[in-house]
């Protein structure tokens, strides 16, 4: 179950997502996953970008493992969470799932999974400790 | 470990599968996974476009679980592997796995995991059983 | 130039986006128009997936004519336009635009193009008049 | 018209293509042109990652205009085509075509567009000199 405090961001299916299935195409909602990890790095003031710039840090998924238990269509609205389940030195894990708020007030299950994300050094791609900045936003 | 009986599959990296950390997209090993599947089916004359036309079903992931061990970058020629590790009435399971063969004789594996595909109605998108070409493909 | 008119949608790039040369994709910039197109339908009140069950019409592109004048990286902030400048009984044709707001104040042109959407019967592809509503849209 | 001259690449349309109208997604033709382009470069003998290790240069594309004739679909065998139409010191401006062969022997035209890709800099994305493997291959 998604608690109350997982940080959520809205996402919109476009063409560009489904497939000829007539729904999002499964490797698609891994980006969906991504962004609201993104997202959520950012509601915390930690750009990737700079990080990147400024300590050689990056994010790489070392895991992920995802159910999809409906499916998503074009022009659907839903909403990816982000909540952290675990956070070691050098990694974190995260629980994510996707939902959709149907026009009868149901809110459907997407798809949930596990994403584990390690902190490496850009250059190496090496485990390095997680930036200051991730540590305090967790705490 | 993968079987020497595993159906292989050659992916080589464009531009379009790497990202900005300089690797393969970790979203994008799901299509590499998929390709592969389509293949395999493919070998035993099993086209996915004549299934749907004239008995209406397709298959549709329902699980995915996948390990990141290896970057893949920009040109690297990979093979993915297809391996049946399970099957009951209306769905599949497989393990897939990425290698590249480095330039040195070395195998090394970039991922890896398991797939859940399930066949359903392509109206309804509710469990339908196995066509029987698929059935006969696996005994 | 882009007038003062013109429709514009923000979109933000993740690293889904971007590929190994540290850049957005180019055919990517091609999902960012699109997106922009969707949402100028949507500012009418014209959703796609109604139009296309209520009357099997949908929207397909026949033509795209595209200039890159300046990459876009991971994290930035864009901001597409939409301007129709030609409609005819079965086609809308659209320039539009891909822009930057630099810190500095600089609003730099990433892209822009020419795109021309035809509206298509969902069964025959065949061309079909504009609905009603984007004709009352453009009036 | 394609030249008997020119190169081309064999490519198959999976899931990942296509969208919810059944066919390929338009930006995705632009995903087909490039594996063609560096095959091209490949059949001379040119590798673009070692092109990018040992002289710091790589491809940028700076302008595309395509034409989209007829639909492709799931499962379809496209071929790909590569003419260079124009060579400058910095830039290669290209007539590329995508074709099925069906069933009964017709060729149809999918696609076909110009694409102009520039010599950059890797570090400035500042023009360069096309390397003395790419002009030699022109030759």
């Amino acid at each position: 179950m998604t608690q109350k405090s997982a940080f959520t961001w809205p996402v919109r299916v476009y063409y560009e997502d489904t497939d000829v299935g007539g729904v999002v195409y499964y490797a698609n909602y891994l980006r969906y996953l991504e962004r609201a990890r993104t997202e959520w790095l950012r509601s915390f003031g930690i750009e990737q970008d700079r990080l990147l710039e400024s300590e050689r840090l990056m994010f790489v998924v070392t895991r992920a493992s995802i159910d999809y238990r409906s499916p998503a269509r074009f022009n659907d609205e839903l909403t990816v969470s982000v909540e952290v389940t675990g956070n070691m030195r050098t990694s974190l894990e995260f629980h994510q799932s996707v939902h959709r708020e149907d026009a009868d007030g149901d809110r459907r299950l997407i798809c949930e999974g596990q994403v584990r994300v390690a902190c490496v050094s850009a250059d190496s791609l090496r485990p390095r400790r997680l930036p200051a900045s991730v540590m305090e936003a967790l705490a």
